[in-house]
């Protein structure tokens, strides 16, 4: 276990930790774009209503910290953060579902920004196989195990109508990715080892729905 | 407080009661497309690995109950899944931030099947205000108080860079939203009252980087 911590790659951060550090980013990000240079906990704190103790400890997994008085010198914890974040790095992904959830996603060049590069996408659709959205090339599910293999994609994103969900994650896991991005309302399950995130946006849209008909219960 | 649960409108739903309703939701809704006609709490607990008890009382906020022996009838069951989580209902949204992601979201079909109708975009890039996205109208900055009056829009959807999210997110709150669909890592800061739901895609990709990293530090 000991040898295990001082090789390479990073332990996993505690997944709160992880759901902040984002907050930062966003944060610094902006305060780069005006030219600030340091950044003292306590205004992070006061901006994102978070505990300055509470992002000192985050940070410090990083293994950054700050210098008394001054605080955080802003481009090295952006960069940091980047860096941790994962989003410096490039990780190839295939999307599965090129329709209208998928074409978007394959249209969004955020994701680019974020370090995720969608090398191909894969439909059943005759009218979408054979065809570009965005640059990228779509193919047909015939062509999913090859692709991944010989251009050695990692992950693996789901945009299929639920029915298809769990064949879709049973051909992704089989041809080699090693994590799934599931945009799917479906849980999946997958071979341990295996890298499942999910990403309902519907299920926010229903918490969205039910918090504004209790509000207006009030009226 | 005691008339206030005899009167109209639904009383809020345990938020992790309402995270398990979609996985329901897309369970019942794919046996009904296979024409089944009951599903027991015990099957259901089999595909999404969620207690049997549990579902029962999930399903009894709801005021659904399954027969013994013969479970949950599955039409009415999706009828009222989709029901309770505001999917039958129609609620317009104007979304603020017409690019990659906001431009995406307006393409993709399958929000307006979950009830959300965005009504209009607005961005201040001039090669986007005056043209339309999937049939959608993109106007400039200073027509988003206006349409939001005008037409009664309850949603404003935040698809800005980090920099301008607080700034929109007031500008709709000003102009009458109740609720904010937030897709910006931003903590956006709102009146009381109003609801806010944060989807912030590129943190769950950092989730999902950091798992994949610490997986691998285990070759």
């Amino acid at each position: 276990m000991n040898d295990k911590r001082l090789s390479k790659s990073l332990d996993p951060l505690p997944e709160p930790t992880l759901r902040r550090l984002p907050w930062y980013l966003a944060f610094v990000s902006m305060l780069r774009a005006e030219s600030v240079e340091y950044v003292s906990s306590t205004r992070i704190a006061e901006e994102l209503h978070v505990d300055a103790s509470q992002i000192a400890k985050d940070l410090s997994f990083l293994n950054i910290k700050g210098k008394t008085r001054i605080g955080y010198e802003v481009a090295s914890l952006e960069d940091a953060l980047r860096f941790f974040l994962g989003f410096s790095s490039r990780h190839d992904a295939i999307i599965v579902g090129a329709g209208s959830l998928g074409g978007a996603l394959m249209q969004d060049s955020g994701l680019q920004r974020y370090g995720l590069n969608i090398v191909a996408g894969i439909d059943n659709d005759p009218k979408l196989a054979g065809h570009k959205i965005a640059g990228i090339p779509v193919y047909s599910p015939q062509h999913l195990s090859d692709l991944i293999k010989r251009l050695e994609i990692t992950i693996g994103i789901i945009t299929v109508p639920v029915e298809s969900a769990q064949a879709v994650a049973d051909s992704l896991v089989g041809a080699g990715v090693k994590a799934i991005w599931n945009f799917t309302p479906v849980r999946i399950r997958v071979a341990e080892g295996v890298v499942v995130t999910n990403t309902s946006i519907y299920s926010h849209l229903a918490v969205m729905y039910n918090r504004l008909l209790s509000n207006h219960s009030d009226f």
